[in-house]
């Protein structure tokens, strides 16, 4: 027979895997909204943002009663802390989704064609480094956990290519400058989503092994 | 007589506000190496931020450690999450500190003179909202947390200004484009420190008031 604590951890991860689904629907949209220049894909996004906060904050509520409930074992300890941090991490998610959109909704007055940058592909692979990485949680699979780590690289350099990209097309025309800066700072906001990936994925790590890997995974 | 509960709470406080001590450095010394364009004030910012690695993990065993040690009461229990949060602000203030120094280091191949952008305003600014919000957080006073909410605002308007100045220094001519960008981003890194303030702030109001404000703040 479960316990009631013991059914409180199961709703807790079943609500963070609903924050999961909206966290990684957010790039979705914001991905959609860049790609149609369309302010009613933006308007899904701030209604995600939204759904977002309010489940970010259950979550934590839940994570709190729990913790005040009885004396968690060491492991379910570390579970609740994973969630709390993870949680964060997916509200923050949520914050860049809109980031990018607020860039999109000040370019619709000026729309001046395509930049070259892949940032469907960038946000495609950053939303698949949280579905993974929440797989990751949901399985307690320590190893493919450490799989995302590695994607992160890839973001990265992605990031870097679209800075480079952006910078010559700023110096090829003055006209340029804006939807330039705009892409590149919207590239910038998918690494971060996957920054925020990697956090959940170093969580999980933590949480499974029962180690800090947060700053030898840095040191590397 | 104080219990070896109490003593950890005690210690814990101690280890955050030198975790604290640590962020506020890194800015000043990130800001020094702006200003001073010097390779030496960098390598003081990778050393505080090496500094403030080790300081996250170890207040996050002795949370975790008081955590297991006994069942908390709510207001220890509010106390302690708010020490977990805090701490991951703390640490990716020292992230931040990091990007600018990276900035830094790049430009010093190809220095262009001076930007028109009050970076070590904005710095002075970001590093005061971290020290206050740590006030807040050791005498518990909620009224210096939302003050600290208020001043988020000044930093987002000139992080605005420096990015409106910036793009006008791209388009006056080309050479311009990687330092004015490079003082742009800088600018975003700032204000990424003072959002960090920020929700160390809302945290210090959740643990005094015993209420989320997170998105009621956002929301305004």
């Amino acid at each position: 027979m479960r316990t009631r604590f013991q059914e409180g951890l199961d709703e807790l991860k079943d609500k963070l895997l609903r924050m999961g689904g909206l966290a990684e629907r957010s790039v979705e949209q914001a991905i959609a909204a860049y790609r149609q220049h369309d302010a009613k894909f933006c308007e899904d996004v701030f209604q995600t943002e939204h759904a977002i906060n309010v489940a970010e904050r259950e979550i934590d509520e839940l994570a709190l009663d729990l913790l005040a409930m009885q004396q968690p074992m060491a492991s379910d300890l570390r579970f609740i802390l994973a969630v709390i941090k993870i949680n964060g991490d997916l509200e923050r998610v949520g914050d860049q989704a809109v980031n990018i959109v607020q860039r999109v909704l000040d370019e619709l007055e000026s729309p001046v064609g395509e930049m070259p940058a892949d940032i469907p592909r960038m946000g495609t692979l950053a939303a698949g480094m949280i579905r993974e990485a929440l797989e990751a949680f949901i399985h307690a699979d320590a190893d493919l956990a450490q799989r995302v780590l590695l994607r992160d690289n890839d973001v990265d350099r992605m990031k870097r290519e679209v800075e480079l990209a952006m910078v010559r097309q700023m110096q090829r025309a003055p006209e340029y400058i804006q939807p330039a800066l705009d892409t590149l700072l919207i590239a910038r906001n998918l690494e971060r989503m996957a920054d925020h990936a990697t956090n959940i994925a170093e969580d999980v790590i933590f949480w499974v092994r029962g180690f800090d890997i947060r700053h030898h995974a840095a040191e590397e």
